[in-house]
């Protein structure tokens, strides 16, 4: 097995971290088996122990063909503080898959390794776009209309209008990448929708992407409750915000699905109710998985970088995949360059704004 | 009938808006027919068209014992722009309602009316505590293990350090007086619990509440999950993102709602099974009625100001007039004053940071 054609350029789509996760790297492997059936022409840069790997993979034949193994001696632990990671990580699976990225071997990383780690490792590495100012952390949701992008969800404590601009530019690319819509409508997240509302910042960057020229389907302001109601595709906001909001809903959904099991099994005939329900009640189950949802995605650097949750089992590790190689084949990047442009062109003010 | 005794200085507990509200004055009437048998020793000032209010009150005598009727003769309506309420408003229900607080006839004031007609008023003439930088918007939410209380919801989209302690400890004054909790505990809204977490603005506020004079059982930093699991008694954050956080968990929490009625309507043995488990369903829908949680507070003015929503009922505008009551007789503005001199002691140097 070994490490075949290591010095060919741009050989692999996606480095893997094989070691990262609760589970690893059985699961990475299973998620891995899962994405190979539905990406046939995926070549993925599978990087962590190389004893451990080589059995693993020879009983997941899908996964096998298309991999190709590189050994990794170390791992960043769950808790190691970033800063340590990017001293002493130099030979963990993580930093090694980053550096295939980094080399141009491979267009994206995932890795379900420790959050922190990978977006410091990855900023350094990998770099920002140099036409982006700041990176931003973004993620899918389920709506009642369909699927939502949102961020920042937390790269970014506190941004300017001009990070909010490139923001929805790069929700823009990411939405027509992996929800596949030709114009994603854009909303950026506010306390009210009339056009006064908010701080300078979100008016400022409101009056940029509202300018025709900007190439955005620009619908407005939108409020929190429009995230669920999926008013628009893409919700744009600062990372404190994003952040704060993304919990707030999973935390609002979790505690109704606790309260729901309290109810269905409060007494005899609720039981019985929840049996009858069961299939309907199932299809919810289905529709708001959170394994449908596992990854986030960290937009803005010269390469794909997703990272999954921790706990997720293959099905959750696939789905990260899944968004990876979406980008990855649809021009996510280019995308963003082209967008960037065009605005430079419309609007030089917001450029010249920028701290 | 008529206004009797109207030059005796804090007659009232509360002067009512009774011309606000989508179904105003019956359902406001009805509201304080029930809240005069919750609270007995209550007198209200009822402010409005007295022709319209003088038959309805007759026929709801607990209301008509604790109610005294001041003529308005005009309403400000749910869409008259803020600045037009303050000059043109003069003879509104509304305002006469504010002036009786202002006035120091009445401790607080209650209206279904338009929120920001409402909130303009209030600042203006009630006016702000003399302690107090800004004030705030707060509201009570459901959570997993009891009420919650979040501030501010809107009043200040930008807020420094200094306004986020005095947030903390008017949502502390507060959750006593309402909640009728000994020592809330406090917890301040960010992106992740560890101290270097965040910006300056709330790493310098939780600082100052980490101190042990502070008075604040202060908890630390909460996330947005928080708030649903019921972490702490009160969540305090910036206005921007708690009016986020509020709509992002009440649409999360509708569009379950929703869900489940497609659910239990999608087949027959879905419907059976709903009508099997209807009784525990319905405790799950008591608990988060909406009407138990009516009232959106406006604190820190020279008395006591709520409002309800436009589109309650009865039980709900009694709901928010509980809210106020409770605040009128447990010394809410008291306990802020004290918590507010205690703070200047043992927190100089935050004084001197205010803009």
């Amino acid at each position: 097995m070994a490490t075949p054609a290591e010095g060919s350029l741009r050989r692999f789509s996606l480095a893997v971290d094989a070691m990262g996760g609760d589970s690893a790297p059985e699961v990475v492997l299973d998620g891995l088996d899962l994405a190979a059936e539905r990406h046939p022409q995926a070549q993925f840069l599978l990087v962590g122990d190389e004893a451990r790997l080589t059995p693993l993979l020879a009983r997941r034949p899908r996964a096998a063909k298309a991999c190709a193994i590189r050994h990794a001696p170390d791992v960043i632990s769950g808790d190691m503080k970033p800063t340590l990671a990017l001293r002493q990580g130099r030979n963990s699976s993580m930093r090694i898959a980053i550096d295939a990225v980094a080399h141009g071997e491979a267009a994206g990383v995932v890795s379900a390794g420790n959050t922190g780690a990978l977006m410091a490792l990855a900023k350094i590495v990998v770099k920002t776009m140099p036409e982006i100012g700041r990176p931003a952390l973004a993620a899918i949701a389920p709506s009642a209309r369909g699927d939502v992008v949102m961020l920042d969800l937390g790269a970014n404590v506190q941004c300017d209008a001009r990070n909010l601009v490139e923001f929805a530019v790069m929700g823009d690319a990411f939405a027509r990448a992996v929800l596949g819509l030709p114009a994603p409508s854009i909303g950026l997240l506010n306390v009210g929708s009339e056009e006064l509302k908010g701080d300078d910042r979100v008016r400022q960057a409101a009056d940029v992407l509202r300018d025709s020229h900007s190439g955005i389907n620009f619908h407005g302001f939108v409020e929190g409750h429009d995230i669920a109601a999926g008013t628009v595709d893409v919700v744009v906001t600062d990372g404190f915000t994003g952040n704060v909001a993304l919990k707030t809903g999973e935390g609002a959904l979790k505690l109704m699905r606790d309260l729901l099991r309290q109810v269905f099994t409060s007494s005899v005939p609720a039981r019985m109710g929840y049996l009858l329900a069961r299939p309907a009640l199932e299809r919810l189950r289905e529709w708001m998985d959170p394994r449908r949802y596992n990854g986030a995605i960290l937009l803005g650097l010269n390469g794909v970088v997703v990272k999954s949750h921790g706990g997720t089992d293959a099905l959750g590790f696939a789905h990260a995949v899944d968004v990876a190689m979406d980008m990855v084949t649809h021009g996510f990047t280019q995308n963003i360059r082209e967008s960037l442009s065009r605005l430079a062109t419309h609007a030089p003010t917001l450029a010249a704004s920028q701290d």
